[in-house]
């Protein structure tokens, strides 16, 4: 882990593309920038302003909340930190951990390996009100910019953990039924009935899928046609997402 | 339209990356040459070999369904056109028509505007058994090979045309019943009852979504939370697949 040095001014000189091993992240962009002031303002270390950005709406709301010490001008610094498109907010937040609500149904995902899909996946998730997320290690890092960005700002919004295996999960969450998305099981996502049990919609790693330990009575099996290998996963994710809200919201 | 010269080995050694403007492009990689092989055969230009690639059951379906002298050897080549991940069979093949089946469903995709969700669409499309897509102009290119790589090969299995405007589709298939997914309307897909009516689920640009010219009584809307803006294309296309097919299966 890299620390913060006292002096802050050369540790913003030192800022360049994030890795994993950082202990702070960036928000790039006005949108994420304002969803992690509402959400997680504790975190925010700094926010950088370019000097061309000129949208009133963004900056009054970024004034009224945000300490004048936080609020930076360096454009060589948000130019460094830019993705392709131009961005002209950024937010240097330190990370921080979650703790999975017991009370409510989580997502589980056993070692995602794409970026852009698990922020897909979190946006989908937020969107069908699934606010709690697991991940089983490795996975990829959920502060990389690339998945907050995939993310729509929704990562701000959830809470997440990731554990070291499904039997830490388990023994976390004993309450929850584990409904595991695999192409093993003989249960239709269209004729499965969810119980009024609390449920964790288990979804496997792009190219492995789930391992056989996670098959079950309560696995699911989201039916396509054989002239498809399988579902990309974003997609299984979020059609599992919408059968389940349908069925709950009747419950 | 550059043309094919008659001198294809000139023609060929000045084959770079691909553009829009051609009338052939390329399947990279063995996965989509085989599919490209099954489906849409009469239209290879050449097979591309690399030296070190001996994978014998593609190997053997290759030369047992291309004309030798359509296979070639030459790394310098493929090299030139791999993406960043190494590919090792290449096809090249002459653009071609589909026509859309007028006795099936239909999927209608208004201007959309990135590959890598046309190409997902595609294999979901395929996965739920609708072989149909209509694509109103401009919307980017179905045969870049982005497209086919984001489609897993699927693009070679289904039926797609450019119309200039709806009206034109309309005109052209005027038997479907047009469900547009947008979020003016109240009429929730989890209520929604699908008729015996041929349909064509309609879906528009990312940035922009459809124009209100498209909203009736036939319109649908996928709910979704206040906490995000929007659902990301390609899941609210496999959603709606999910429904549809879920009630057409029991009409």
């Amino acid at each position: 882990m890299l620390n913060v040095p006292d002096n802050r001014y050369n540790y913003l000189m030192e800022i360049k593309n994030y890795k994993k091993e950082f202990i702070y992240s960036y928000s790039l962009g006005a949108f994420p920038t304002i969803e992690l002031i509402k959400h997680k303002k504790e975190y925010i270390i700094d926010i950088y302003i370019h000097s061309s950005f000129k949208n009133e709406e963004v900056l009054s709301f970024i004034k009224e909340n945000i300490n004048k010490d936080k609020i930076k001008y360096n454009d060589k610094l948000i130019n460094k930190l830019s993705p392709k498109e131009n961005c002209f907010v950024i937010g240097i937040f330190n990370k921080y951990d979650t703790n999975l609500d017991k009370n409510k149904n989580h997502i589980l995902l056993d070692n995602p390996a794409n970026m852009g899909n698990l922020g897909t996946i979190i946006r989908s998730s937020l969107g069908f009100d699934i606010l709690n997320l697991a991940i089983i290690k490795p996975g990829v890092d959920i502060f990389d910019p690339k998945v907050i960005r995939a993310s729509m700002e929704a990562i701000f919004s959830i809470n997440f953990k990731y554990f070291s295996s499904l039997e830490e999960y388990k023994s976390a969450y004993k309450e929850h039924e584990i409904n595991a998305f695999m192409l093993q099981t003989n249960n239709t996502l269209d004729s499965f009935k969810f119980t009024n049990n609390l449920h964790t919609l288990t979804f496997g790693n792009e190219a492995t899928g789930l391992d056989k330990k996670y098959l079950d009575n309560n696995s699911i099996i989201i039916k396509h046609s054989k002239n498809i290998d399988s579902l990309n996963i974003t997609n299984a994710v979020s059609i599992a997402l919408y059968e389940f809200r349908k069925q709950i919201k009747n419950n």
